[in-house]
């Protein structure tokens, strides 16, 4: 079989990755975890992080049960291949034992980098970065293995059963929708949990009972830990286990269209492959000094991304030539463009959102005058940063398409913007660890505070979690830059999907129909995001109610006589969160749908246009107002412009809370949206065409 | 000359309107102005707004001029029609001059509309209507008659000359540049100076010297006065024109495309000058008796509206019948499209925006828990108010493009689209008329109260203004709704001038560049918001700095012995407006020729529809957040939710303060941006073609 080299190859990396993950754990979990009081703390994250995971994945179970039979049905009314409903439960069900094994280890680093820290900065960074590194390569290492697996098995029974290239193709692009779904719970879910618990928190602690932020009688204290793990880990992961299948799937159908054959199929898993190997090598480089400064971090892990990123490129080079040939070399331009374009959008990302450039400043600055200019500089920052990271996907997808020769041949062109979506993600088993070991070093300060370490320790830890801060802002540009490469590339091979199944497409502009949803899919992010926010408040008021009645009900708990059952805090947030996606995935998915049927499938190509577009801009204006409100409090509480308790700085505690459902709820939700609407267009394209009152 | 008879009843009827607005205002004129003091005060802000406009008029000039040479450097190089440079003044003057004539009456009606309080509601109603009338309809007038003269006056030359009945539509539509450009001046200058007046004023009266609001020593406080003048007639005027302006032309544009020739040109003018007597018999049904409440007020002004609507819709039925013959008679059906669309976008916006309803109830709620929940229940509410209007332009444009047979013949449908415009803004004479009374009631308001009227003429004042937020709710959404569908009719019109020309396009949504072009133009508005609001805060800076001044240099002046020089502080923060809205609008008019230029024709209409959906949405939420916090506000004024002076109160106004710019500068500058954008494609389209990096 042609390209067989290339799919044993992808599936021993993958294999490679996950068994490197089993060493790098063994490794953490070899390390001391402390003092009995560290551990004690730890532990409390531990069962409430179990808490928050088996009650997701209880809802994401039901909600996979009856999405599978749903597909079922249609695969029996032929609408779609029988693989489809198998791959959907498989796919899903490795997204959501990746992010079960990323925040198990997680949570077991925070205090063992605690630990660390007491030794030295360099070990402390490692046990950190290890635990991100988990996070990283078994992302990348089941998802791989998952496309690697799948498309043998397609590959192999559409052999026996006589059915082309194209069949393979177009059944494959169909295995997202599971990563799409379970990124869905983690993302959105996630990000309404992890809010909901910290304002909940926030308004029971502080406010009613009058204890002190990060307090232990506080039921709901770990809650807010297990959210920033939640959201940072789990939702971060997913999201971008939902990118990655979906780039290489989307890039696999463009082959087809692309007329480049078996060969072009391969492609992106053998990239994806080398990837797995430039991130793991990449990550011996990422080591400091002892004596090591905050910006000898930064750097020690951008030496680790930057080091990847070439020795993938360099690969990549070679794997071009050699798989499709010397006449194809110029592919190797397309998936350049990618990998600049992550880079790019994460470098102005933090320009936006640091506290160390002017933007954020300005923000800062903003308080002295009050919370609405606060408020008003806030957002005026996020929109404005809104027109770097357009223009440099805007000039990506140009230079991609150009380079694969796309002015010659269109759909080669469109095969090269889904390269280099595959080029800015194939990196992505160090470009995750660097996201995932923020949270790992926030957990270790909080432990190191909690259990009174010395100031030393504290300082390390410090040094340790403001880093992950950066690293934070840079992870959410490269996730939505990669979302919305990925959305390109699907909403391409959505058009193959139809074409391949007989549609009919007017596909001008000036066509009425498309119009009206690319109207539709403009207006969509924000009615989405009106949901989510409104659901961080539901939430953190069912959070307050809890916490009330442990107050009420658990006798000697004010006087740290008694434990707060901090798991039923958890549970509870977990529960509201879970109900509070019900509605918006509930649109997110039947509206593709509902437009494709009563508009026509040009509409839903509008809407997908419409959405991307819109969302992407929407998106990256909350994260970025978000981060800049969230910075601008860090450094009014670094003791500028007034500093801790002034007027200043409850101005810039309002931007903060603003800020905290537009940065880890609607606007990283917005990157599963984009996507998952694409996918939803993929797998049910038969049926829409075939039911759609615009034929 | 086919159709001659339609263009001299055009140019009559708008005669008549304008004829109609001098025997309007003499009535007004005739009614006195009351007590000296009441002269006084009126005095003061007429003194302000004739500032403002010489101010605003000097940058005109200069703008007007340098674009004037542009053009006729264009034209030279055969670029463009010698018309178009020409009337480009010539439309620009007319806009300034109803802008100029409806501020100078409204500013000669306040302290009238109080004195008439004294004697009965119904009076008090008729003067602040009126002079809301005479805004509205010189408006009309003074585009109509402009249209109707440029369009005999081409079709004359054009005759003579030997052009077709295509050079006289393509230069036709070319005619709302200067519209355009003054309504920029007018809209987003004005915007910026009015809040920037309102919030500088606040900061240094109430925050500094801590004198009351409206206080007469404050000298930026006719600033403030003049700014509700400046935003809501001469803003909202000069947005309208333009709109009334471009649909008009578009849709001429569109008749030729659609093969309907003279008559279907001149049919657009039939509905318009029939909507100008229409508009004038509904005025006579806005009375109201001496007991009226709030509601009959309503029902008074909607009396009027509703059946001007219904007057038109008749006599446009018998218009197309009689012009395009009996066969064409479906195109009644796009017509009422536009007309209802309009009134229901009206309908929805106030029950998002107005305290009557749950939503701004909730956001008044949100008071309660602190300044970030009313922030976010603002912006939430602003983002869910998105979803109806959007499906409401949806389903009139669709509705439009079918009832006119768009489905057999593409261009007709266009031209469907067209009308609907055309008849959603035929009713602009009275629409705009309950849209301009909304300020004239406000200022007699603030004159009853500085000049201590007794309390039954206050609560008249008052029952007359809490009517005016209403409509300006309402006619805001009425204002989004219309650009929206003539930006599309100028989009279309903008297609079908590029292919007149010759330009080649590859029009399919997968066309990377076009694509491209959508990504810019979904990011722009939300930049140019960002600009917008800052510009606001930099302006009020300048006005607290001019205060400070005339505080420490007049002396007596705190004391009360000495009067503030208004003037100055009006000219201070003018000043300020126009150099503030130098950046914004070149980048506004240079994008859409750089992207035409580096990008090609395709992107350049992708841009304007990216910006078109986009910027609808975007000025939709703020437009309605920014109501909704400000009625939120006066909600918890009135006593609800613990009153003026709780802490909920001041979260309250935190939230009108950051829905300041949002619902007066940003929000409706949009409507400008999206349409000047494409009316800059149409003008420049021969001279992109040409030069194009992309041919």
């Amino acid at each position: 079989m042609e390209g067989m080299g290339i799919q044993i190859f992808t599936i021993i990396s993958a294999l490679f990755a996950i068994i490197f993950t089993v060493f790098l754990a063994k490794n953490i979990m070899k390390k001391k975890e402390g003092t009995p009081e560290m551990i004690e703390i730890a532990q409390a994250v531990k069962i409430g992080a179990k808490a928050y995971l088996a009650r997701q994945y209880k809802g994401v179970g039901v909600f996979f049960a009856i999405v599978f039979v749903l597909l079922l049905i249609l695969a029996k009314f032929n609408y779609m291949s029988m693989f489809v409903p198998f791959a959907f439960i498989v796919g899903g069900f490795f997204s959501a034992l990746s992010g079960y094994i990323g925040m198990t280890i997680a949570t077991n680093s925070s205090a063992r980098t605690t630990s660390a820290a007491k030794n030295s900065l360099n070990e402390a960074l490692k046990v950190a970065f290890s635990s991100g590194l988990v996070m990283g390569l078994i992302v990348v290492g089941l998802a791989l293995l998952f496309i690697g697996i799948g498309y043998t098995a397609v590959r192999w029974i559409g052999a026996m059963r006589g059915f082309d290239i194209s069949y393979v193709a177009s059944t494959m692009v169909c295995f997202g929708m599971g990563a799409s779904a379970q990124a869905l719970f983690a993302r959105v879910g996630g990000g309404i949990f992890t809010k909901g618990a910290d304002v909940g928190a926030d308004l029971v602690g502080k406010v009613e009972s009058n204890i002190p932020e990060d307090d232990p009688r506080n039921p709901a204290v770990i809650a807010d830990n297990v959210g920033d793990n939640v959201g940072d880990i789990a939702g971060m992961g997913a999201d971008l286990y939902e990118s990655y299948i979906g780039s290489i799937l989307a890039t696999m159908a463009l082959a087809v269209a692309a007329g480049l054959g078996w060969k072009g199929i391969s492609l992106p898993l053998a990239i994806s492959a080398l990837g797995i190997f430039a991130s793991i090598l990449g990550s011996f480089l990422v080591r400091v000094k002892e004596d090591a400064t905050q910006s000898n971090l930064l750097k020690a892990l951008r030496k680790g991304l930057y080091g990847a990123s070439i020795i993938v490129i360099i690969a990549s080079y070679f794997a071009i030539v050699a798989i499709l040939g010397p006449e194809h070399k110029r592919l190797f331009g397309s998936l350049i463009c990618g990998v600049l374009a992550g880079l790019l959008i994460g470098f102005f990302t933090e320009y936006f959102t640091s506290d160390s450039y002017q933007p954020t400043k300005n923000v800062a600055k903003a308080s002295l005058t009050g919370h609405a200019t606060v408020i008003i500089e806030g957002l005026a920052t996020g929109m404005a940063s809104t027109a770097v990271p357009v223009m440099v996907i805007v000039m990506a997808t140009i230079g991609a398409y150009m380079f694969a020769g796309g002015y010659s041949n269109p759909s080669i062109g469109l095969y090269g913007i889904g390269l280099a979506g595959v080029g800015l993600l194939s990196t992505l088993g160090i470009s995750l660890a660097t996201d995932s070991y923020g949270p790992v070093a926030d957990n270790a300060g909080g432990n190191a505070e909690m259990s009174h370490q010395p100031p030393f320790v504290r300082q390390r830890t410090d040094a340790l979690d403001s880093l992950g801060n950066t690293t934070a802002a840079t992870g959410k540009g490269f996730a939505i830059g990669s979302a919305a490469l990925t959305t390109l590339a699907l909403i391409a091979a959505f058009r193959e999907q139809v074409i391949l199944l007989g549609g009919k497409m007017d596909l001008s502009v000036m066509n009425v129909r498309l119009l009206a949803g690319i109207f539709i899919g403009a207006m969509y992010p924000m009615f989405f995001s009106s949901m989510a926010m409104r659901a961080v408040g539901r939430t953190a008021q069912s959070i307050v109610e809890e916490v009330r009645k442990q107050f009420r009900e658990i006798k000697g708990l004010m006087e740290g006589k008694a434990k707060p059952d901090y798991a039923r805090a958890v549970d509870i947030c977990a529960k509201s969160a879970q109900q509070e996606i019900l509605l918006p995935s509930a649109i997110t998915i039947i509206l593709p749908i509902a437009v494709g049927i009563f508009l026509g499938i040009e509409a839903l190509l509008g809407l997908l246009i419409g959405a991307l577009t819109s969302g992407f801009v929407l998106a990256i204006m909350m994260a970025n107002a978000g981060a800049s409100w969230d910075n601008a409090k860090k450094y009014i509480e670094a003791g500028n412009f007034g500093g801790k308790g002034t007027d200043a700085h409850k101005a810039a505690v309002t931007g903060d809370t603003v800020g905290d459902p537009f940065k880890d709820t609607a606007g990283p939700s917005l990157n599963i949206l984009i996507k998952l609407m694409s996918v939803v267009a993929i797998v049910f394209a038969s049926f829409i065409i075939n039911n759609t009152l615009f034929k």
